[in-house]
């Protein structure tokens, strides 16, 4: 695991999207630069494995990082994660044990958020409880359209969505973990993909 | 459609409820009782249609109001909302048309706010800020349990998980609307129904 110095620069990064949200205050940009985390995970690392508490949560500069289960012996892939997305466990900071595991499917680059620093940065920079809450309301109003959306579609009709909406993770993912995180066999992917080649 | 009049000695029960989150100030506490506009909507309103945009947000006190959608001419419900739960459609305050309808399923009567409300609300009452963000945390962790749990799961699963976790949705909620909840066939669901009561 490589530390925060050869990845300073890339500061800018986060505070450049969160701007994207609510003016940041000077003091607030310098604040987060300056205390930021940002560390490098080789391809393969388990950020998190079942059973460990979750302690971390990160926000995606560079590289992709993937959400499963095991259901008896099987891998369910829930989540993709990509650059400047949030990864966030529900069991983050409660202490509870997670449920899940996180892998880095890439060489991935992330700025690394604590519990205890979290703490710290609200009570000095009460501006982040808007930026947190804006964002926050973003994130879940996507999560909602998402889940209604899996609900609603067939998982041919999911598979032509994620092309359209995600065409990067379709091209960067292992067809048999896109096919589970459709809800499906690797082998039924195999047939729509073909099927939609066909009439393409 | 009841003003709020003849439930204003309900405003207590939100600030009770947001006081599980944070510590209110009484000043925001007081702001929260005297601004609130609470309603009561008999069973069958439409609260939202498709195509229309989404001005409004409901914190439930009592009642029960199902989410769907048209799929070619067939409702898909994908969310049921209970007492103490929030309603707020991803298109709430965007200006964009809704895709979805929510229908009050039995007489509500719920806390109502507005984007207009909202803004001016955090503009004088900063503390709002962090209570948004805690409460927001907590219910995006849950909707994720939520989907995970849905794509990990048979019917059957979601079924008993749903008898255990929210058996009174189970009992106020038609069988049909529920199947279409569970993603599966209302003969489905009833083959599962026998099924478990053979076994039980």
């Amino acid at each position: 695991m490589e530390e925060s110095g050869n990845h300073s620069g890339r500061a800018g990064e986060l505070t450049r999207y969160l701007s994207k949200y609510i003016e940041l205050s000077e003091e607030l940009e310098r604040a987060l630069s300056e205390r930021m985390f940002i560390r490098e995970y080789p391809k393969g690392t388990i950020l998190l494995k079942r059973g460990q508490p979750c302690n971390e949560c990160y926000f995606i500069l560079e590289g992709l990082v993937r959400t499963y289960y095991f259901k008896n012996d099987e891998e369910v892939t829930t989540d993709f994660h990509l650059e400047e997305q949030v990864v966030s466990p529900s069991c983050y900071g409660t202490g509870e044990p997670s449920e899940l595991y996180l892998e880095c499917l890439e060489t991935t680059v992330a700025v690394v958020g604590t519990p205890d620093m979290e703490t710290e940065l609200y009570a000095k920079y009460p501006q982040l409880e808007k930026l947190s809450r804006v964002m926050g309301e973003k994130i879940m109003a996507g999560y909602k359209d998402r889940f209604d959306g899996f609900k609603m579609s067939s998982p041919e009709q999911r598979y032509l969505a994620l092309v359209k909406n995600e065409n990067a993770l379709v091209q960067r993912v292992p067809q048999y973990q896109l096919a589970s995180y459709l809800g499906i066999k690797p082998e039924s992917l195999s047939r729509i993909r073909k099927r939609i080649s066909k009439k393409g």
